[in-house]
């Protein structure tokens, strides 16, 4: 018997990781929540169909496609060897794989918005928090399993979703403790720097180009654009542009006289829609000064040179960093024309954020952020005497947990000893022994193993003593 | 463009429905961590060869099993073509599907005790709550992709938890306000009743056939026994067995004098000591009366009937149905003798149990259990009435959140009349209404929309309004 492995790129989440990232999953939960977002939950497979040409052609080849099953019983075996050859040649046929693995949480939002549009009122707010599954070279931080967390609203065109966005952003990462940068640019605006620098056509390959800023690092950004065939006076230009520094207002005047079309002046009335909502934030105010708003653990930043990718964003764009540690975005999203259309459903813009779960999880373990309140283990062991003294405990225990007090008693008669090392792996904080003395005085010990006082007590004081200590 | 459809068996969850099913999955939750089990969780992928062989040839058959990514980078497709041509011949081949989605919850957990063996202090009480996969023919409630919820103990042979697992369930029936019967039988019984009637050989055939009594009737089972070539006299045996009835203690006595052989003694023993933790339904009191302990909403009631199909279970098996609706058993489970020699790790015996989630959610939405308070929808929407009036809005949102109201600001400025439509659709309970009016005299109006009692009050009274009502 070989021994059992997991497949590459996948984790087993034991206990202690799984009640942290359950308080970040509730944390999110209770905030889109707060907002109005309702969930919504869609099957891990989809049709192959609905998924594949949607990711471009290298997302396709990362898509997991599940084999046909029954394949033996098929008349026309046929059929699909000349399905499989296609695959071997590398096409796409969904012939043997009609069914595959869901590859974000954004395709099977537009299919179901499109499938359930009756029964929809819109604007609709939706969250959705479940796996995603990938076909990625695993390394560290990248999984082919893990878990996407997305709030969109549909069906909307106004920009208080950016800001009740941007607002759950800051409310979120307040309750976790995570001390964040929201930082905000406009695709208008990405738009207005390639009408300078060579025209619209650009636009692809400069925010292509600037998206890689943080990676490779100016020099290469402006190599890749003399690349692309922008002369030497364009690429000054973006260069001029990705030194923009400054507070928020101060920002905005070098962009205004840098590049003053109109694409910028749109972009900017959106940004300065939104920042007008966060006091202290607002282009009046220095950006330096302390907050005296709710948002003390965050705030609210133009960044020009946020680019978020080549994706479907037309309008704002987000991105949220930790402060003090070196982890990437934990992050991002944006606003949307059309959802839908590629289902056949037109007119339906929205605006959306996702939170990257595993790398919040990593900054809330490099900043050591996870109270031990976050455990829910067992709070008290009821030792095993005999069996007329487990009755009695498990009468008790019974109580215990009526209130809510995570109760166990140990497995089975053992000597004393061995009781209270379990209870010490285990990390239980308490421990309750009855015995036939106890049985017969109608008093129970108790014992805080961490500071090791133990007490007489009566059986119905137990409760009392959880609740509020020895 | 084609309209968008789901995989044949699967299922998207609305909101209403993700609310009603995540009220179940906390139930139980909170009532596992109760008593001290902990949550785990795997990956929806396991490695094929994990999977194989453990769930019969049929169950093999069922297993979505997930192809090769990168099969037209293989030099070698001479292999991969060799491994189709298997696949399309019936046999099991993983050289072009390495991986599979888990099928079970079970075989995952023992996988994850095998490889974790070192980190887990053993007794190990886990639960696990997790979608799994089956390419059964789809059917009414019966899907493609459906949660298990389960919980077992291993590395322990106590019978304390057996009690504590019976607990559970009555525990979690109890919160749910369902009314069930939690029943129970020994398999040491079943081979009792094997070895009086043929022999310990025609085990498996008499378990088989009984687990169908419920679905085909007791002269099908006796017909199908006949056919296993057992005779009149025996048949007989089995059928007296089957009508065993009464309360706990009479079905005891009529099992003893039926077939008293140390098989069923010690299976007597064994269900006789669970029952003694069930005040009132222990052997020596009427089953028939109502019961006066914690578990007013269920009952613990022996049944030789029941046999829990052909599994790896070895003592106690439990099988809970709800009262007063004809859906079946909604959970089930037992005590097994070896969970990881499969895996090459002996000696880890268990028990555990699993809930139906699909089916306690239909017992629910039939006998009408859900509250209201279960949807987690917007408790109050302000209305939208110009930047300024969206502005304070907006401020005062943010304290209702702080205190844990769920509000919203409509979308954007409209009429009233629409306002209010989007309320009544979304079945918002209040509107508060901040127009240029409100700004200048410091009055809000807030309106309960179903009583249609409208009042004007300070900005500041609108919290405690939302928490005490108009």
């Amino acid at each position: 018997m070989s021994k059992p492995g997991l497949p590459q790129g996948t984790r087993d989440f034991g206990p202690e990781t799984v009640h942290k990232r359950n308080f970040i999953f509730e944390t999110i939960r209770s905030v889109f929540e707060l907002y109005g977002y309702e969930p919504i939950e869609t099957p891990a497979m989809e049709n192959l169909d609905t998924l594949l040409g949607k990711y471009g052609e290298e997302g396709d080849k990362l898509i997991f496609k599940i084999l046909n099953n029954g394949l033996d019983h098929v008349s026309k075996k046929e059929t699909a060897r000349a399905a499989f050859e296609n695959i071997l040649n590398g096409k796409n046929d969904t012939g043997i794989t009609e069914r595959a693995l869901r590859y974000d949480l954004t395709i099977p939002f537009a299919r179901f918005v499109v499938m359930h549009q009756n029964e929809i009122s819109f604007p609709f707010r939706r969250y959705q928090m479940q796996p995603v599954w990938r076909a990625d070279r695993p390394q560290k931080g990248r999984y082919r399993e893990f878990y996407q967390c997305d709030a969109d609203v549909v069906g909307s065109n106004s920009l208080i979703n950016e800001v009740e966005l941007t607002q759950i952003y800051l409310t979120v990462f307040e309750k976790l403790g995570i001390d964040v940068e929201v930082r905000l640019n406009h695709r208008k605006i990405l738009a207005g720097l390639a009408e300078s620098c060579g025209g619209e056509s650009q636009t692809t390959n400069i925010t292509t180009a600037i998206d890689k800023l943080d990676k490779i690092g100016i020099e290469k950004v402006k190599e890749e654009l003399l690349e692309k065939n922008l002369n030497n006076d364009q690429v000054a230009v973006i260069e001029k542009y990705l030194h923009i520094d400054g507070n928020n207002s101060e920002k905005i005047q070098q962009l205004i006289s840098l590049i003053p079309n109109k694409y910028t002046k749109t972009g900017l009335e959106d940004l300065q829609y939104i920042l007008k909502f966060f006091n202290g934030e607002n282009p009046e105010q220095s950006s330096g000064r302390k907050q005296k708003s709710l948002k003390d653990s965050g705030k609210v930043e133009l960044d020009f040179s946020l680019a978020r990718g080549l994706n479907y964003y037309t309008g704002i764009i987000f991105e949220v960093r930790a402060k003090g540690v070196n982890i990437g975005s934990i992050g991002g999203g944006g606003r949307y024309d059309d959802l839908t259309g590629l289902f056949g459903l037109r007119g339906m813009p929205g605006v959306g954020i996702s939170f990257g779960v595993d790398r919040i999880y990593d900054v809330m373990e490099e900043l050591k952020l996870f109270l031990p309140a976050v455990q829910r283990s067992t709070q008290v062991l009821f030792f095993n005497l005999g069996e007329e003294a487990a009755l009695k405990s498990f009468e008790l225990m019974q109580k215990l947990r009526k209130e809510g007090i995570r109760s166990e008693l140990y497995h089975g008669q053992a000597k004393f000893d061995k009781q209270f090392k379990y209870a010490e792996k285990k990390r239980i904080p308490f421990v309750v022994i009855i015995g036939s003395d106890e049985l017969s005085s109608g008093l129970a010990k108790i014992k805080d193993l961490k500071s090791g006082v133990q007490r007489e007590v009566g059986f119905e004081e137990i409760i009392s003593i959880m609740n509020y200590g020895l």
